[in-house]
């Protein structure tokens, strides 16, 4: 929805919403029972919230478009993810709880083997460890570029975050990854005239760099992709009029609620650190995005009964949630992970919201078959937080 | 959905999608039974295959609008049908099987009656048969213009088609049909500064054609509607990755896949013959879009009882279809039909999708009433391509 109309019909209120995200919640049945992971396990209390609520089912790019974590997540938040993209440099910062700022421009790096003649023959340094990984990032910290911060983190195995701090710079470079073994990295060149400055910089920062790795094979080079500026979102709380807390204890979830505003609370890797963050600060925030990541790992790894296990997890605390007498909470996910297809899906996900203003739906459970019968049908994910502001009187009529 | 978006998720893949039109499927209730003609059919393939699939119905242009067969079809294959308009010249050109090319102007031409003082006093010329308006096309195909070449082709009765073709010729001209009787045909004028050499050929060929004519009574004049170039339409194949096939007896429809760039293979009057050549190309396409007309032909006519049978025929052959065994099969229309209407209708119409990553849901038969059940809702045709592309594992997600 457009954020100009919502800031027209935005008012003041006292109420609370909650955001519960299980990461990757929808499923596929189970070949042998016919049934989903949500169909499967025992969430009674999941069921019985669903039956107090309006149901539905979401989708959060498009038909049949499989988002992944960053679109999902600005989808939910009510962003539209096709005009807010998150460029992979930026969305690799936010993963290591990088605090991207509007100075910098952000790349993941790789580290790489090139042979004598330059050309590269691992395009992954044979996956170094992540501690050879952190001490070779360390070296590269010590590059100096004259005008330019620089930061180089270590990510996983052979990948790295570069981030360039500066005036001016742009993210209109070329990748030097080429994407092949057999070549020499591709030299970095600016995509606009803009982005000359920057271009420079990264091939100093790519020349020095190869000197300094050329003892520590088979990690003796880097290559560059996904060059990325801050992505400027417009302000969750400014365009919502809420005070927005987010509960996540992966960085990179945390970093998407940084990234639009939210206020990212310390939790820790459970759903009751989570809920203990949010009584916590309770009187302090108006709407609460609380992530839970098991539901999408086990489905990725094609684990069913992992997931249907961790969604009992989930039902176990609904009851403790509820006592905050929340005015609308809301329980979805950002995209589907059957544990069938052990990756993200393009599957449309369900959602249930309770308030004291809804009126209950023929759903009688929480899961797909049931949502699919919800009186919210099937609709695009960047409603749900129109619907929600609604459901806690935070809007106005739109006309008179 | 965007093609730009769709290029961009777009991955290879050894998969087969087949896309099963019934030209006009949808249909209203019986007024005596209360049943439409699917729910009357005996079809119990087709139910079966709906009890496997995800169930929906679509919309091919918008609530409320009845599709013309080129729209309905361009929706079906991905094209967003108020974006891409078909000029009428250039569907009567795909409807008589002409090839138009980018170089061409076609045009609807009508044989017509004008009296002594030049005035049109039959728009029609009393309807002349196919025949003659056949002689009478050869005739016209005589003339000859300075600088482009010229077809006219019969297509029915009084009705012809009229192709220039040359270097620079534009579409924007005035139609010439006054629309009523008792005034002289209007004069052709170009209608942007680029048309205005068209706008002269044009003008010869009334000139000269109504020489020609002179002893012709009835059939003394031409008017001429619909000027309409070639619509550079984005390549279907191209824009999906897919090798596509089109296996449609009538030329319209043959004509409207080869206009999104598909290829269309010889066959047959009956699904048997399209089956046939589905199977003989089977390895050298991705895409299978087969056409059935029998079912809209008999909606047109009013024929309840007839489009029941031809829905059963259809039937009888799903068994062989699935044989196939395709890794995405979908069964649909391009609008309604129903035979109590005798015309094409705004209703939506039913769609089942089934691969092995979709989930069955509460629709257990093929009609209208059970399509609405399913989990896809009501939606737009439009979006039926991506999804076929997702349970065809030939999208990758949308964003990190």
């Amino acid at each position: 929805m457009d954020f100009d109309l919502i800031r027209e019909i935005v008012i003041p209120a006292e109420t609370k919403i909650v955001l519960l995200v299980m990461d990757g919640l929808g499923g596929l049945p189970h070949p042998e029972t016919g049934r989903t992971e949500m169909e499967t396990a025992g969430i009674a209390n999941l069921d019985r919230l669903a039956q107090e609520s309006v149901c539905g089912m979401v989708y959060h790019v498009g038909i049949g478009i499989t988002p992944g974590s960053g679109p999902g997540h600005l989808s939910l938040f009510g962003y539209d993810p096709l005009c807010y993209r998150i460029g992979r440099g930026a969305l690799e910062a936010v993963g290591v709880d990088f605090d991207l700022g509007p100075q910098d421009v952000a790349a993941r790096g790789n580290f790489c083997t090139v042979d004598e003649g330059g050309l590269v023959v691992d395009r992954r340094a044979g996956r170094i460890d992540t501690d050879t990984c952190a001490r070779l990032c360390a070296e590269l910290r010590t590059i100096e570029l004259p005008g330019a911060e620089l930061f180089v983190e270590p990510v996983r195995e052979h990948r790295f975050l570069l981030v360039l701090r500066g005036d001016g710079l742009s993210d209109a470079l070329n990748e030097t990854d080429p994407q092949q073994v057999g070549v020499p990295p591709v030299e970095v060149a600016a995509l606009a005239p803009e982005a000359k400055g920057t271009a420079g910089l990264v091939g100093a920062f790519v020349a020095q760099a190869g000197e300094r790795l050329r003892d520590h094979h088979p990690a003796n080079m880097v290559l560059l992709r996904g060059f990325a500026r801050w992505p400027d979102l417009p302000s969750f709380p400014d365009v919502f009029g809420l005070r927005a807390a987010a509960l996540a204890f992966y960085p990179m979830y945390r970093g998407l609620a940084k990234l639009v505003g939210m206020t990212a609370l310390p939790t820790g890797p459970s759903l009751s650190d989570s809920l203990a963050a949010v009584r916590e600060h309770w009187g302090q925030f108006d709407f609460f995005f609380v992530h839970y990541k098991a539901t999408d790992s086990t489905g990725e790894d094609g684990n069913f009964e992992g997931k249907v296990a961790k969604l009992e997890e989930v039902d176990a605390i609904i009851p403790e949630l509820l006592t905050l007498e929340q005015d609308a909470i809301m329980v979805t996910g950002d995209h589907s992970t059957p544990s069938t297809y052990r990756a993200h899906s393009w599957h449309p996900v369900p959602i249930m919201l309770r308030s004291r203003l809804c009126q209950p739906d023929s759903a009688e459970a929480f899961n797909e078959r049931d949502c699919q019968k919800g009186s919210l049908c099937l609709f695009a994910a960047t409603e749900i937080m129109p619907l929600a502001m609604a459901h806690a009187d935070r809007f106005t009529k739109y006309g008179a």
